[in-house]
């Protein structure tokens, strides 16, 4: 398949920069296997959509001085940092505390959330509640129209609950302040073909397509196909160019339709 | 709770070091939420069955010299790294290529692994299929009697493939040769009160018992409870003293029993 064609990225590819993002996923329970991690997917599959690409995933215990390197560092390498867990007013909630640390400011109660706070606990309202209105000093509160109990971000970083109810509920916060991008499309294509087989084929797509992200994932648990290729980027064209000149260097009666 | 027993923990729990472990699991597949992350969750259970601390996860695409620089990091600070993914024939599995340039060792081919190979793809055995024969300089193949199909460890490396029913299949040769500790033991208690209110008696159960890893997990999905809380650590004795001293502290007509 050398003969594949070779076209540049269009210019419009190669002058939208593509926003870049990490998360960093809190909590002793997912490092020990007690609670699957159930937030990532979610928010992999949300930020694709808005154009963003999420390139790096962290995983720490609930110890304030972790958490805060691994935000500082993140929250200056990617263009957004997305926090899941340690938000709550347990002993074992400590991110709100860990961001502030990062970006070297105090932890403020908000009188805003403060006022929330009280008006949702009423007469129950204890000092373990106005824990949740604790935030770092100058992080804004994020609200929609529809989402109105507010999602706290300091600067690029915003700060998400661990609860995957919660997380749920809140990512349209996000995706209607971070604003949409570029999106990626995929395509798939499924052979009986094994990687081997397919190496030099595959060889041949990656070096006509630098643009494209190309993915091979064997499966053992179809009797339809046995690999599945896919073709990921932001330029529609090119994806699609990339899996039709894949496609058309297949052998005959490939590729497979499911 | 502030005259719950304050113990010191045993000589025993003081002497063990628990073993340290990190996972770095790889895959622009999970990052764009494609493929969602499954093999976290079975080895964090296993590592904690063997007395294992996972300490930090860390997801990154398939890019050699980003792979390579964390297990560098990694394989020098825990005692254990095993690597998820990346593995197989085609060009986006470099895990094999980022291992050696972390050891600084080059790619050589195990004859070993070759006549597997061949024996198993017999004619059909092709450049691409023998590619699953490349390994750093030095690495081991380690088998079981049960699981002859080798798993690769570059000193305390383990590289594992990331499709879930291999990585499963692939358990029990590391809990054969990582060695068992102390197993973690973990109790839970639940109750409906929420954490707001339970944050005095947790901190009290919490300073009382500095050994014991103390969680607080709200639910959103049980109408019999809205809080658990879990007790961990490697002494029963402690986890249960910690558990009772906390059950003691509650008000009357908790704990629920599920």
């Amino acid at each position: 398949m050398s003969e594949a064609p070779r076209a540049e990225p269009t210019a419009a590819t190669a002058r939208a920069r593509t926003p870049t993002a990490a998360a960093l996923i809190i909590g002793n329970e997912l490092l020990s296997g007690k609670v699957e991690e159930a937030n990532l997917v979610v928010l992999a599959r949300t930020l694709r959509t808005l154009g963003i690409r999420l390139q790096r995933v962290v995983m720490v215990e609930d110890t304030v001085d972790v958490i805060a390197r691994e935000v500082r560092i993140l929250s200056e390498t990617y263009d957004w940092l997305f926090t899941s867990g340690g938000v709550g007013p347990t002993h074992d909630d400590v991110t709100i505390e860990a961001v502030a640390k990062a970006f070297g400011v105090a932890v403020v109660s908000s009188q805003e959330m403060e006022a929330m706070l009280r008006a949702h606990y009423k007469s129950a309202c204890t000092e373990g509640h106005l824990r949740m209105a604790l935030m770092p000093e100058g992080a804004v509160l994020e609200v929609t129209d529809e989402i109105r109990w507010p999602t706290v971000r300091m600067n690029n970083t915003w700060v998400m609950p661990g609860i995957p109810e919660i997380f749920r509920m809140k990512l349209p916060v996000i995706i209607e302040r971070v604003g949409r991008g570029r999106a990626y499309v995929s395509r798939a294509v499924y052979t009986k073909m094994d990687e081997g087989d397919l190496k030099p084929l595959l060889d041949a797509v990656v070096a006509a397509f630098p643009d494209v992200d190309v993915g091979s994932y064997p499966t053992w648990q179809s009797d339809k196909y046995k690999t599945k290729l896919t073709f990921d980027g932001q330029d529609e064209l090119r994806v699609d160019a990339a899996r039709d000149a894949f496609v058309a260097s297949l052998p005959e009666g490939e590729p497979q339709a499911l």
